[in-house]
């Protein structure tokens, strides 16, 4: 074969992965919305197949030297050909370096760790899981030894999530995060001292019309994609014009149904974002976790729970919930979505506090595979975390170590997207401010688009075209760092830094 | 291998492929009830992998010999094994037969076509597609000949959709039904004269709330299924414990949603009956379309359009439609969902007309398919049958003879089916009756059970363990004839045959 057959093959590879793969997205989307309860055992196994068929396709010799072929040539490729290759060939190493046997292993540790944990979490009953997550370290440790790192083995759990990041780069920005919030957060605490709560009863069907209203105010397309409703709300991509979001829906609190849909949406709107014409390919897929939640946060966050924001909601409040409308004020409401306290569930916290419970697990995580920390132990560390970060601990371990499925489900290496996405969406959004300065006034009269527009542009369209880091440092000019959304916090609440 | 492992191997690659081919209904599901507009070519694609990899799968030199080998030593495996390989060995023959580039070659003139058919049939434009549908017409003939067949091509097409089915004995059957129909007919029209119009608007929560609580009642169970709103309702079976059904809203008929919902539940009850055991195996299948659609027009007509099923109906109103229970009466209700008279859609003809529609398309089939008929001809032969059977014509092509998607998407040999829907209904019918006197009194009270647990016995629990045919003759203890069905209409209706 010569080049351009070559390349011929290897795009229709991907583009028959990308659609196996947007079909293994649909079962999954379906079991979390729609499908019968009694229909989950049968999934499971319909799961399987496609997840053993896929692997298959992506591992079979004929694909792994075809890809070697092409990297192999590297140079003398185009620059999009050159990233798809490069991209992919990093993907098929990955994967190949895991014998068959060992991933048959993991799974199957990783299955019978999350039912276990189903069952401990409610039980509150960490005993016993404990187990079953001295497995998944182990195994994460050998699945480290097995795909390689340069440094640390952690390195090479994070680079599944946000790749190319290491240990060494993120932790001691995050580490810094950690300790500035933690001194900042009392000081705005007090500052906006005690929020009343939100009262009333608020109709599904309302607020599914009004989440509506807002996703497409700020740009979703209902042409490509839909809003129904879960109980762990997510977005789901299961096409190049198909990005699904779901959301809850909290009765007595219409403003928590608005912030969980935004924050999908944000998602939504970076994956609809990517270039439709590299759709199956690494320059059509987001670069990495960290950078998606920077889109899911600023929308969130920064933009959502802005003064303007507020005025905003309080104004469509009126074709909603009228009686809302006249109770409250934009005043009130930017109160409500901005209370900020240490709490001990890290999916409830706030936007000034949630990056500390991040900290605590990457700190932990990190003692996890480098052994200093045994499992057994781990309860322990949880609490004097907590108390070092947030001042608090929890009573129960179900709030504490058990609060979240990643570990018991074999993710160890993730959290710490959770908090690159909130330094990300600091760079980006301070640079946003900077080529369009007042942008935020438009947000009050629902005018969206000219972030969106400038977010395609700068990050969307780039697919996996650069590194992570290198995507953001190239949007804001400087090494990225947890500055800009210190200050960003720091000025929104009115309290200066004393660092 | 020994036959054991031969069989394990046998039955893993059942198990695979009802897997594959239950994603490939999920996506198909999907398209129809909720994927967003602009999804619709990406999924098509999907399709396309997905039907391209399971015919891969099912096609496989080593599955084809692994069910020959099987197929070769039939005498020596206990009954179960029997007709698992036996119908297995059938479908692998019949796909075997045809080369790739046939099956290619077909699905894109069909997908062609139907495209063809979409835009041609609101434009009432017959002209543009006959070019397409000549090629099909011929690429059946052509798919005959590569399958083979003992007595004429028909056959081979018909045997897709009624295994063993042969039309030297569907005809003669379909044809004295359509005779004794079409002399039937205007007698009973006279009898129950003019009906009024139901008036009303219908809410469509309503509406689904009254089709729930009848699915309900007759036996479909939510746990394992769903109802969503649709175009064209259909049943799906996307798992042994998944079956879903769609229906559409009427607004101001919420009978026409009533009888639609029901017609769907029929056809899932059939699937929910069938033996998990058995699951993804010839045992675990319907047996053919056309008991498919007698268990469908059992629950639609013969118990929701009887007497007793219209005071269960007439009681439902009160919690649903409370103002409507007072406008009418059961027997008011009973006559609007009784309306006799011929018509021009298919899908819209009456518990009467209905088989005679399927009649003039039977006929017309045969002749194309023999070469004794041209399409140029195939207009101006649809209004003379029409004439014939029914004693009208349309005015316009897109209420005659472009009025159904199947010949235009490749679906020659379909239509009987429906009609020995009605004829296996009869017979089935009359030895429930006779098996369980006055099981009719049971529906006005909501008692379906009686009768849903013994056609779960007779019917259901069987799979494809007898030929169709002989299915229905074990039940009712003769051989399969229009005469119950026909005897059922009279009954009902109160008309004498005279023949």
């Amino acid at each position: 074969m010569n080049t351009s057959e070559k390349l011929s093959a290897f795009y229709a590879r991907l583009e028959e992965l990308y659609r196996l793969r947007c079909v293994t997205g649909l079962l999954n989307w379906d079991q979390q919305v729609f499908m019968p309860p009694q229909a989950s055992d049968f999934r499971a196994a319909q799961l399987e197949s496609m997840g053993r068929l896929i692997h298959q396709r992506e591992t079979e010799n004929q694909f792994v030297d075809l890809v070697q072929g092409l990297f192999d040539q590297l140079e003398t490729l185009n620059d999009d050909d050159k990233v798809n290759v490069l991209e992919t060939h990093r993907a098929v190493e990955r994967a190949r370096k895991l014998p068959e046997s060992f991933v048959a292993e993991q799974s199957k540790v990783c299955a019978l760790s999350y039912s276990a944990w189903c069952v401990a979490r409610p039980a509150n009953d960490f005993k016993s899981v404990a187990p079953h997550l001295t497995k998944i370290v182990e195994l994460a440790r050998q699945e480290a030894d097995l795909v390689g790192y340069a440094e640390h083995p952690y390195d090479a759990l994070l680079d599944q999530y946000e790749p190319y990041a290491r240990l060494s780069q993120i932790k001691p920005v995050l580490t810094r995060l950690g300790e500035k919030l933690s001194r900042l957060y009392p000081r705005i605490q007090e500052k906006i001292g005690v929020v009343a709560e939100l009262h009333g009863e608020f109709a599904e069907e309302q607020q599914r019309r009004l989440c509506e209203r807002i996703a497409r105010d700020v740009g979703y397309d209902f042409e490509r994609g839909r809003l129904d409703k879960t109980h762990h709300p997510f977005e789901s991509s299961l096409g190049p014009r198909d990005v699904r979001i779901t959301t809850r829906y909290s009765s007595s609190n219409y403003l928590s149904t608005v912030f969980t849909t935004l924050h999908e949406t944000g998602h939504a709107l970076y994956e609809l974002g990517l270039p439709e014409r590299h759709k199956g390919t690494p320059l059509g897929s987001a670069v990495s976790l960290g950078v998606h939640e920077s889109q899911s946060r600023l929308w969130e966050n920064i933009v959502g729970r802005s003064p303007q924001f507020s005025r905003y909601l309080h104004g469509l409040l009126g074709e909603i919930f009228p009686d809302e409308q006249k109770r409250t004020n934009a005043e009130q409401i930017w109160q409500q979505c901005n209370k900020v306290a240490p709490s001990l569930i890290r999916v409830e916290a706030d936007e000034v506090t949630y990056s500390l419970h991040v900290v605590v697990r990457l700190v932990l995580e990190e003692q996890l595979i480098s052994g200093a920390l045994s499992v057994s132990e781990l309860p322990g560390a949880w609490d004097q975390m907590y108390q070092r970060y947030l001042g608090i601990s929890s009573p129960h371990h179900k709030d504490g170590v058990l609060q979240d499925v990643h570990w018991y489900g074999g993710m160890l290496g993730y959290f710490p997207t959770y908090a690159l996405g909130n330094i990300y969406a600091g760079c980006i959004y301070e640079k946003a401010l900077s080529d369009l300065p007042g942008l935020e006034h438009g947000f009050e009269r629902g005018e969206f688009r000219p972030l969106l527009e400038w977010l395609r542009v700068q990050v969307h369209q780039h697919g996996m075209r650069h590194k992570p880091l290198t995507l953001v440092e190239r949007i804001c000019g400087h090494a990225v760092n947890e500055a800009p959304f210190l200050k960003y916090l720091a000025d929104k609440f009115g309290c200066e830094q004393h660092d």
